[in-house]
């Protein structure tokens, strides 16, 4: 099905995966196949296992549904969410490559200012693969960045910067706002580009957004749980806040950087605030102790895996936030869980080998 | 000499003296005519007192030279810098305005990617009279800027901001390097204008540059001491960064915030690099253990004014940093001197009234 011209091969094409979580067909993915058909994608269908998710032909992928996610986790599965696109990090975890790139299905290619489309994959690629520089802030931001450098009075002790270990987009068009931001501004639309990319300073804490997404999975991808949302739990909407802060905590403790601004997708719907608001209103309210607790948090030094920062923050969060409400407690030990889930899928060449493949096809 | 029509009024014309150090004509002001000219200027004139500075024709202005500053500030004048535009802090010092905004005499009007002109004061007093978010990190920037706002996750009781003491602009065309990088890339310039405002956060030291810089000198105007360059002292080029430094610590203390990113300016003339290197060289040395000093610097919940914290500063300043080099025991009695100074000139209504004009014409 792939045309007959020799195309040219794309940044790290053996060494990321594309994971999307989806409930529907994929025709999002005609947009992206310039840039996305040479890599191989990890589809986690949420809600109905017996439903068919068609995907456009010519990409590679496998594809989890819930039975396939029950079958290779067994028991552990519990710590992945259903009807959430918290689901995404399962795909995280069966992933073997290096960096992990997650996208939504609503989200289509953005346009710069000149109108070309952009690649966002790739400036995702050259976020991750320059360095960050989250111990002090250039003015003139990306340091790394062809036609910009440090400016004067930056420390030249610093100018190495740090390992990237995140990268976070941004969206055009409909903005990530919560309910009740979207309540209030239903016409609002973001139609700035921002042509930057900069480091969040080590000690700052930012709302990760899920959305357009990219990771060094090698790195820090047992610290990029979702959460325990919708199905079954008391909030949805914060799977993406919760692995942002339980992250940027330790990078912050590892010395990794975690890098936000370009690219920008085209965020085509917005999603009903009214349903928003059932999902968010827990969170909005619990969101006030979990920032003073995530701002607070010390990883002891003795942490020095991101397998022993993540069990060492679910137990400060079954500690200090299970007085908040009992879903803390049961969300630490889903974060247990998860880390358990992880190594077994993850602990050896040998083993990682042997795991099974979803549906892969 | 002004037009007969009827201009309107700009924003704090009253509130506000745009402070100019210079040892050349000021013919750079004929560019900046139809934003300035309605605010009152203060002229700190360096070098040699007997040179007359030409100022452009209806411009409402004060001059000081250094025989002005030597007979206002009698022994106290020691702490004002000569032959370096670090002496534009005796400015700030004498101003009897809420607001400050400074500017290098390289410095032109920048446009827009639209190709407007921009008036970069008018952008310095939107960014002061709107709040700051030092504490978490807006992703889409300015959160109060037209067209945008907090985004999902940012907690609500953070949604009010912190007052803004500080606005640095930046530049277009001519980047602020220092010496090492101006020589390693000397053709570079700044062509990117990057559509953002956006709050260092509490915590973060960046390099603060003087050339294109706007605050609240009411709340933190003792803190914008520019230090002891130049003239007889064994550095220069650092006095915006001492005063950056010395000011974020404070601001952090005191809640206040500080924003960084638009207005540009178009910045004319690179500096001599060979002349900037044995200006800056011992401040490249210096400035390792002086971020380091800065990044651990805790001010006691004692000092509640700027003054209080800015002698506090100085007292550690003399006891971690004499170390480093004597200069800094002489700098830190300078910022002690700045201090008494500040409050000769600005401790009462009554006192300030009778202070001299200078040159005024």
């Amino acid at each position: 099905m792939a045309g007959s011209a020799i195309k040219p091969t794309p940044l790290l094409k053996d060494e990321l995966d594309i994971v999307i979580p989806t409930i529907r067909n994929l025709d999002f993915l005609e947009m992206w196949r310039p840039f996305f058909e040479q890599y191989h994608l990890i589809i986690v269908q949420d809600g109905d296992p017996s439903k068919t998710i068609k995907v456009p032909d010519g990409f590679d992928y496998e594809l989890y549904n819930r039975n396939d996610i029950n079958r290779i986790l067994g028991p552990k599965a519990s710590c992945i969410s259903f009807k959430d696109s918290a689901c995404r990090c399962f795909g995280y975890m069966v992933s073997k490559k290096k960096y992990i790139y997650t996208i939504d299905d609503d989200c289509f290619v953005a346009k710069n200012p000149s109108g070309e489309q952009i690649n966002a994959l790739e400036q995702h690629i050259k976020n991750l693969l320059s360095p960050s520089t989250p111990y002090f802030f250039n003015t003139l931001y990306d340091p790394y960045r062809e036609g910009a450098d440090f400016v004067r009075g930056y420390p030249f002790s610093l100018r190495e910067g740090a390992t990237t270990a995140v990268s976070h987009g941004l969206w055009l068009n409909i903005p990530d706002y919560d309910a009740p931001t979207q309540l209030v501004k239903p016409l609002e639309r973001n139609k700035r580009y921002v042509d930057a990319v900069l480091t969040v300073p080590k000690g700052t804490l930012f709302p990760m957004c899920g959305m357009n997404l990219a990771f060094n999975r090698e790195l820090i991808g047992p610290a990029m749980y979702f959460g325990l949302m919708g199905d079954g739990q008391p909030i949805g909407r914060y799977d993406d806040m919760w692995a942002g802060w339980c992250m940027k905590v330790i990078c912050d403790h590892m010395g990794w950087g975690v890098k936000t601004g370009l690219p920008y997708i085209w965020h085509s719907k917005a999603s009903n605030p009214f349903v928003n608001l059932k999902k968010e209103y827990r969170g909005i309210y619990w969101q006030e102790d979990l920032i003073r607790f995530f701002q607070a948090a010390v990883l002891p030094k003795e942490c020095v895996t991101v397998q022993q920062c993540y069990i060492e923050l679910a137990k400060q969060v079954k500690e200090k936030l299970g007085k908040v409400d009992p879903y803390f407690i049961k969300l630490a030990d889903a974060m247990v869980t998860w880390i358990e889930a992880w190594d077994e899928l993850n602990s050896s060449e040998e083993k990682s080998s042997k795991q099974p493949n979803g549906t892969a096809k």
